[in-house]
């Protein structure tokens, strides 16, 4: 079957999916392009494929053939080819090296940041209540595929570090103040908190934090973006 | 006066300022909000204002009135309250610290690039032909108004690594092979050559370079975004 119909009910569900209230009812998201699909059905999240009507597909999955009009309905890629619908991810245990997310609010520095975390070797990422939908499709496509590759759950982050505080080392940052990136002592276990984009991390987190750290730079710099900025720091923790 | 056309001929010349193409003829650029109108004014490159009706305007330049409307019209951002047009900084001499991109294509990577040189003390950036242009407005927001406090140039940049091979010491990057960033030797004067974000950097460029790094990470993650890939090691090469 062919879903030529943008009023067709399946492909109108799909269309909502667009939205953090239908990924949250349904459980699901959209991922776009093979590399992504491969992943997701490598680690059994892969629920079905929607492609053009010549799509060769290699996988054990339903395939839906849709016209490229549909496809350019569904997705804000300029040519896209295939598009997959995926269940959301468990929640998994912690690990030993955390990143807690404060309000961040732009999808690609959430992306970013995800990326980095899995090149940096840490084993879980917090958002925080108020933090940028994970399963955004803007998220996604900055993650670059590693979405699926780092344990990432939602908390209320203020009873999580409270909770956490007595086994891990907490890191605050700020733009200045506290210790230099450059000279920190490396710790076995520990949380980096990084604040929102635009108000940096909230001053309720403060008395929750062992150490604060800044990253040296040129004064004419007030600050760095801040998926570049937790990438710097990890680099650094990672070594 | 009050613009309120979108038919004016000053809003419709104001409007081609969106293309590079009209940029290059005019020799000028759009930017949006104080702190880089106010960073234009200070370093002598704001040419006028164009706001609100309400506006108080401090600084010794000529403001044009213009509706709600009209800015929408030439700005993406969602709640835009004065733009202005500034022309096209000169190219200086290049320094002893340089960054040289191969044919960067995201304008909020060059935006971060930029953000990042500045804070890691680079003194030029060396855009390639075919990298994106620097006056379009995504990288001017990405890099949050450091575009006037940095040398940017742009170069045919095969003869112009020629040209400086003997003076400076040229660092290639590649995803893997080469030596790791965390062990090189630091030099007085270096370029870095960062490559394009799909193709990484051009294999023509590779018997121009002394020596290769890379940034060690899991092997989970293929590779970082170039934007963080530049500041991680602008930031090593800082220390």
């Amino acid at each position: 079957m062919l879903y030529s119909s943008l009023e067709n009910p399946k492909i109108k569900e799909l269309k909502k999916l667009k939205t953090k209230k239908y990924r949250d009812i349904l459980g699901k998201f959209i991922i776009e392009g093979e590399h992504l699909i491969n992943e997701a059905y490598n680690l059994g999240y892969l629920e079905e494929i929607y492609a053009l009507e010549d799509y060769q597909c290699d996988l054990d999955v339903k395939v839906n053939y849709v016209t490229k009009e549909v496809l350019k309905y569904i997705t804000d890629l300029e040519t896209p080819t295939i598009i997959g619908v995926a269940k959301k991810m468990e929640e998994k245990d912690i690990g030993d090296k955390l990143v807690i997310l404060d309000d961040i609010q732009d999808p690609g520095n959430l992306g970013t940041i995800i990326r980095s975390s899995v090149a940096f070797n840490i084993d879980t990422i917090v958002l925080s209540n108020n933090s940028v939908d994970l399963y955004n499709d803007k998220v996604i496509r900055a993650s670059q595929g590693m979405i699926f590759k780092i344990n990432i759950i939602r908390k209320d982050i203020i009873p999580f570090i409270s909770k956490v505080k007595n086994e891990y080392h907490i890191y605050g940052t700020k733009v200045n103040g506290g210790n230099s990136l450059k000279k920190i002592e490396k710790q076995k276990k520990f949380a980096i908190i990084m604040g929102n984009e635009g108000k940096g991390m909230s001053s309720d987190l403060d008395n929750l934090c062992d150490e604060f750290i800044y990253i040296d730079m040129n004064k004419e710099c007030e600050s760095l973006n801040v998926g570049v900025a937790t990438s710097i720091i990890l680099y650094e923790l990672d070594k």
